[in-house]
């Protein structure tokens, strides 16, 4: 489905369908822009609040707005609620996209409001430079490959309140995701990125899609993987393998990017916690090297309309 | 619940949350954004094809770009479909949104797909010289009130269709409505223009917002509206008065705006087909001339939430 959405829409835009936002020309600067849904059946399991859903909303958008360097202009938020929705949950849920937005110095700037299921669809722009701009399809071979903080903390919040463990900091990861905004631009800055992308729908699709639009191959290091502080303790408790919440869960806002192999000085200059964990091959398979043994790395993320 | 949000949502941007789009100021330029949901189970009533809901999607929102007087430059297109969606459908609605972009020569630029109730979140993006930039606010006392096109066909397409009448050009005008793009640059660089806003929610209604946000009001002269076609027939059928379609019913894709007071030959140098229907007035109350009698024009539209 998604396949054919792609073929649908051939766009003369700088980047369209396919990547993470798409980018439209403004001579020195690129206007970055994505949508986003998220709805309240899909992402309000367990213990996760109406502030927490309202947060969510913009923050995925902004991360998406982030993986391509950008800086934010402003958020545009359609709601389709339903009509006999709670007075407090409504308020709590714009409470929460609030606290987003002056988190990340985003206005939200306008919308629309309709009876509906209960989803919100939210629309972020963004600024870059034109020259600056990250997107999908830049690695090349011999670029290292990293990521932004940790990995598989957000998997660690759902499978621990599934099994009712009290984990704030992994529960937070997973409904109050921090886009990271200040890195993207950052890593934008230096000129010395090839490629960029959230790791929201986990480390295993992100890895796919950036390898597709670059016509290469990862290699990924496990023994690298900056794996979250929580994610062995939950996996021993709940019987989830740690590979499937480090690799495939999804829910962990970090990017992943690609960097010039001459260039790593240049990242290791700026103020941001990252992680090498591999490095871009000749090939069309992905590649996990893990306990000295090489496995492929397939794409067993989270993509609707797939399972 | 709309002034809630609008209450909530207070914002530095040009025209933000309650204008029928926000602007953001890039310098000459002021790019224009809006968002607005259409859900299927809403939207299509009797005989709506899904590729009419797939043109409608995209339509509605081209209609808040054409009402600033702006230029589209791309649309975004979430959708939040059940899984069990029959391809056919998809491929059906997917069409009707490309007939859009190709009749208004706007690319679809990117988007999304969730799993969901069966809906799409569109954004459109436009810009327009900062300096002719139409909005809600700007109508003053003598201005001119006119409107594009005509008036209660869409109303009269629904009327039909609930009584199995035929009448394809209403049935038309409510199913592929027509956002008056080009109009709505044309007026904008004219620098006559006061205010302006689509009917898409009634006249009744779209009268009620802009002298809400112009702080006057206006006095409409019924004799002056122009009627569709097929609109006292469906009513003589149907039962359903006059009034009620040209006035409230909404679902015309058409303009209102206001005129400078001396400025009217500049309107009529246009290639543009519109109407004069009455003045910008000063005190509280719509008014609405009809027959030799001065009525209230009570805001009696379609407001979501406020049913």
């Amino acid at each position: 489905m998604v396949q054919l959405i792609r073929n649908a829409f051939p766009s003369d835009v700088l980047v369209g369908p396919g990547d993470d936002a798409a980018a439209i020309d403004l001579g020195n600067d690129c206007l970055v822009v994505c949508s986003d849904v998220v709805t309240l059946s899909e992402h309000c399991p367990l213990g996760m609040t109406y502030g927490d859903f309202g947060w969510m909303a913009m923050a995925v958008n902004l991360s998406d707005i982030a993986s391509m360097g950008a800086s934010p202009i402003g958020f545009l938020s359609s709601l389709a609620l339903p009509e006999d929705m709670d007075l407090t949950h409504f308020k709590e849920m714009i409470a929460g996209m609030k606290e987003c937005a002056n988190r990340f110095n985003t206005p939200i700037i306008g919308g629309d409001t309709k009876s509906g299921p209960g989803l919100i669809a939210g629309t972020a722009l963004g600024l870059v430079p034109k020259g600056d701009m990250l997107t999908r399809s830049g690695a090349r071979i011999g670029d290292l490959v990293a990521v932004t903080g940790i990995l598989g903390e957000a998997a660690a919040g759902y499978y621990s309140l599934n099994s009712k463990l009290n984990f704030p900091s992994a529960r937070e990861t997973l409904f109050r995701p921090q886009p990271r905004l200040k890195e993207g631009m950052e890593l934008a800055r230096t000129g010395a990125i090839t490629s960029c992308m959230d790791v929201s729908d986990g480390l295993s699709t992100t890895v796919a899609q950036i390898t597709e639009a670059s016509q290469n191959a990862m290699q990924i290091i496990w023994e690298a993987l900056p794996i979250g502080p929580h994610v062995e303790e939950v996996s021993e408790v709940t019987g989830t393998s740690v590979e499937e919440m480090v690799l495939h869960f999804g829910g962990d806002y970090e990017l992943l990017f690609t960097i010039r192999n001459d260039s790593l000085g240049k990242i290791h200059a700026l103020d941001i916690d990252f992680t090498i964990i591999g490095r871009v091959i000749e090939g069309r398979e992905n590649l996990l090297m893990k306990e000295g043994s090489i496995v492929i790395l397939g794409d067993r993320g989270y993509e609707h309309f797939r399972r």
